[in-house]
């Protein structure tokens, strides 16, 4: 556990938040899984392989996929990358997936999205085999997590829930509040809130008093992509906030900073612990990509070398 | 719709919510598929088939796959039956699976649980189909749900949904609470209420104050198995109650009632609509398997039909 972090005394009577260190516990985390990638290696003589697909030219998304393979090979595995040009068929790039299915170097696999108009994101997602999947978005995964079932769990609510269990052990019985419904975050943090025992309440665009939902949460998770949605009055005295939004503004100076969907400065002053914007939620998707990665390739390695053995 | 049914006048000032005749419902609704079952037949020439898998001597799954048998039958659609005894091994029964999931007349598939000890009922329902996985328990039918992707849901949580949508028309921006929070009911009932545009909150066991939860249900699903568990003053006034639960239980008298998870008598007091036990929601379930059964044989004799053409 790291200490609190509180560098600026806030203003009596308001209290402070306990920052949570998103970006030391992902680094923490990535030591942790190359250590387990070398003995991974030494045990199976195989090293884990994540290939990235990326079809057209979203600088956005070659940041991103940039940053994943580079993660991914310093974390001691093997980076993969299939960067194709916008015009890219439906068909050719589900060829490309059936080929990195049956590819044994690749552990992993990931097509980053959005991809262009005209590509079908649902048909690609479902047509990586599930146990390659490692962002756990296609439907045998999101049917085994809203089962209960083992299965590989999207990579940035896996990241808000362990930070959750870091900062407070045990969840069961707390009430969380998830504001945002996507597919990516909301309703798969949902899912993993339920099976820590949580009483779960989602709201969204539709909900009439998103503001007092929220204020319910002994933890709030919000994902929704609004900058500043979350006021401070939204948030249970005492709370644990996971901001999982990423936005840049343009400051009236004419730079540019990156802010949260909560109003940080607000919630500091209400909350128990918080994320902060950059630095909290934004590490650890990284760092569940390469434990999705490797633990893929332990479940396939695994279950080739030993069939008779329970994973 | 249906006229409110309100035969004893409540003693004032308790209002008396109006009942949801779920039995009405269902037989309009099995009658409806019938005809379509008809029409089915005579445009394709197939007839809609669904197979029932039963293991082992339990009564009570005896008497539900009689029951799913010949309200099959009175529908117009082939039933197939396969009673299997108790010692039936795991690799018997998949090898049935696997014969019914080739087997061109079988459009539906639903092997009644629990299973006896020893098989194990996870793996059974991932074999069947997604195709023919008329009950929708299977991974890649939740997860269907789970993204908001077309698939089969299971049938009682659909049912539950045709009601409310039949009595309160868009349910978009409604709070409904769902108490229980089951692979077969809870869980996937809180993701079809999340499609519907509903801030959905999910209670359960471990919900510190269960009753403050349900009482900011407009609408309060409740399937937790407990007999009697909602009492009246967790209901919000004019909220919609739908009773999932059944429970026999024995009377001083030594005669037996079935009761649901909701103190009817208190409930009618406070609810706005509330569905009876029995004939609420169970005569739903078995109408939604034909309903199912029937989309399934379209799905798959429509698209061998017409293979070019959106489903």
């Amino acid at each position: 556990m790291t200490e609190p972090v509180s560098a600026v005394p806030a203003p009596a009577p308001s209290m402070s938040a306990r920052l949570i260190d998103g970006k030391a516990f992902a680094a923490a985390m990535t030591q942790r899984i190359a250590a387990e990638v070398h003995a991974f290696h030494d045990r199976y003589r195989v090293t884990p392989g994540l290939a990235v697909v990326l079809v057209g030219n979203d600088p956005a998304s070659e940041v991103y996929v940039r940053n994943k393979a580079l993660q991914t090979h310093r974390a001691g595995m093997r980076s993969f990358m299939h960067m194709l040009p916008a015009t890219t068929s439906q068909a050719e790039l589900l060829a490309l997936v059936r080929r990195l299915n049956d590819d044994p170097e690749i552990h992993g696999i990931l097509v980053q999205l959005p991809l262009p108009a005209g590509l079908d994101p649902v048909a690609v997602t479902n047509a990586i085999r599930p146990e390659k999947d490692v962002d756990g978005l296609g439907e045998v995964n999101a049917g085994r997590l809203a089962l209960g079932q083992p299965g590989i769990v999207p990579c940035t609510p896996l990241g808000c829930l362990m930070l959750l269990k870091s900062e407070l052990g045990d969840l069961r019985g707390l009430h969380a509040v998830v504001i945002g419904a996507s597919n990516l975050v909301g309703k798969p943090m949902a899912q993993l809130l339920l099976a820590e025992g949580c009483t779960v309440s989602v709201g969204h665009i539709d909900t009439r008093d998103p503001a007092a939902l929220a204020r319910q949460g002994d933890i709030l998770v919000v994902a929704t992509g609004v900058g500043g949605l979350v006021r401070g009055d939204w948030i249970k005295p005492g709370a644990t906030v996971i901001d999982v939004g990423i936005t840049r503004v343009t400051l009236p100076s004419g730079k540019t900073r990156l802010i949260g969907d909560v109003a940080f400065d607000e919630a500091v002053a209400r909350a128990g612990r918080i994320t902060p914007v950059p630095g909290g939620v934004g590490p650890m998707t990284i760092a569940c990509l390469l434990n999705n990665t490797l633990a893929a390739a332990r479940q396939i390695v695994g279950a080739a070398a030993d069939p008779g053995g329970t994973p």
